[in-house]
């Protein structure tokens, strides 16, 4: 089964358009009358009957529509350094959205090694792993912010910096369940230790994630494990 | 600072052989004189000196030897399908070893979408990987097995099996504490039902990894962080 993506849908239609139309109609060669499913990425599922199928537009009556719950209520938001690599950013972005993340603000921290982000590329990849997995929430990624900026605007209940330090507690325990929560992944260098002053100062609670080094994206991955961990049901 | 790897050594002497001498000696270009860290993948970390570079041997007077214990006495051994994709399975292979694993079983089973698997360069990625992330434990990897051949040939303590299933408990409820044991993760079509219930008759319990479903690789690094986070300290 496939699942595309769309955000332009009535109570009986829907539309896909762009790559989403193309993939529907060219790659997997589908024609009027058969059967195909769509997600709006808000928690909605449709099923529908192709009806229509134009140069850049597709056209299906809605024959279903369910809607799923997210399995609890706290939205996870992880503010992360830029991997170097993008194949390290990218394995990032496709695993959190399958473990489970609500928000990525892309952040620029002292230590950072790259400091631009592809918005438009690094969605692409959400979409796609949003789709493979079958899920019907696709996370929002934020423009890149400066560290302090972050820190400033963001308003999650909770906050915790990762930082290898013998002060802090696992992540896990430092986790308090059914909380909005946002987590700060540095670097390969870490967070100098102004930033994690200030972040302290700010309420963050410093936590490591066990005995090893995590590279930024591991660490951005088990900081999601750990969540979802913390709310399973 | 680099980690190089040796099995070739004495109380006060160390050899590099092979790319691990080239890679310091050439591609580093290390030379007598300079110090150099080394672990043996077993828990022992080497400080030693250069005393002797020739063509594809290095040769290190070792000045500190230090060893360090795992963090908990207990072994995890993951036996898993192979992912059609390189990318894929190397991915495992990295964040497995960066988070923690022991053993690492391949196993065909029904669904499976590969059947063979480049041992050797399977070998080279959790090298790679244990010294990026400065850890001094290799983790092992054995031949590929079928599916009934390990479920008769493995004896850890505990056995869980992945699998989404109304009766499947959470796989982080599903660990023992301080046990040795083996997570079973499935192909992208999931395990048959013989196979879950040759399993189950084993003594395997059925676990989920919440309510996403995860892929292959995903499910292995999902494994692995929901080991150590229980047996965090």
């Amino acid at each position: 089964m496939n699942l595309f993506y769309t955000q332009q849908y009535t109570d009986t239609e829907l539309i896909l358009s762009g790559e989403e139309s193309h993939h529907c109609s060219h790659v997997l060669r589908k024609n009027n009358g058969d059967e195909i499913h769509a997600t709006d990425g808000k928690g909605s599922h449709f099923k529908a009957i192709i009806n229509s199928i134009q140069k850049k537009e597709l056209r299906a009556e809605i024959i279903g529509k369910s809607t799923k719950e997210k399995s609890f209520n706290a939205e996870l938001t992880i503010a992360i350094a830029i991997p170097k690599s993008n194949n390290r950013l990218e394995y990032f972005l496709q695993k959190a959205t399958e473990i489970g993340v609500d928000k990525i603000i892309p952040i620029i921290s002292a230590h950072s090694e790259r400091k631009k982000i592809n918005i438009d590329r690094s969605r692409k990849v959400l979409l796609s792993a949003m789709k493979q997995s079958f899920q019907v929430y696709l996370p929002d990624i934020y423009p890149i912010q400066a560290y302090r900026a972050l820190l400033k605007n963001n308003d999650s209940a909770a906050g915790i910096i990762a930082h290898l330090d013998p002060e802090a507690i696992h992540i896990f325990d430092a986790i308090d369940r059914l909380k909005d929560t946002t987590i700060l992944i540095g670097p390969e260098g870490g967070f100098n230790d102004e930033e994690i002053s200030v972040a302290v100062q700010r309420g963050y609670v410093k936590a490591h994630m066990g005995q090893n080094r995590l590279r930024t994206e591991t660490a951005g991955v088990f900081a999601c494990s750990a969540f979802q961990i913390k709310n399973r049901l």
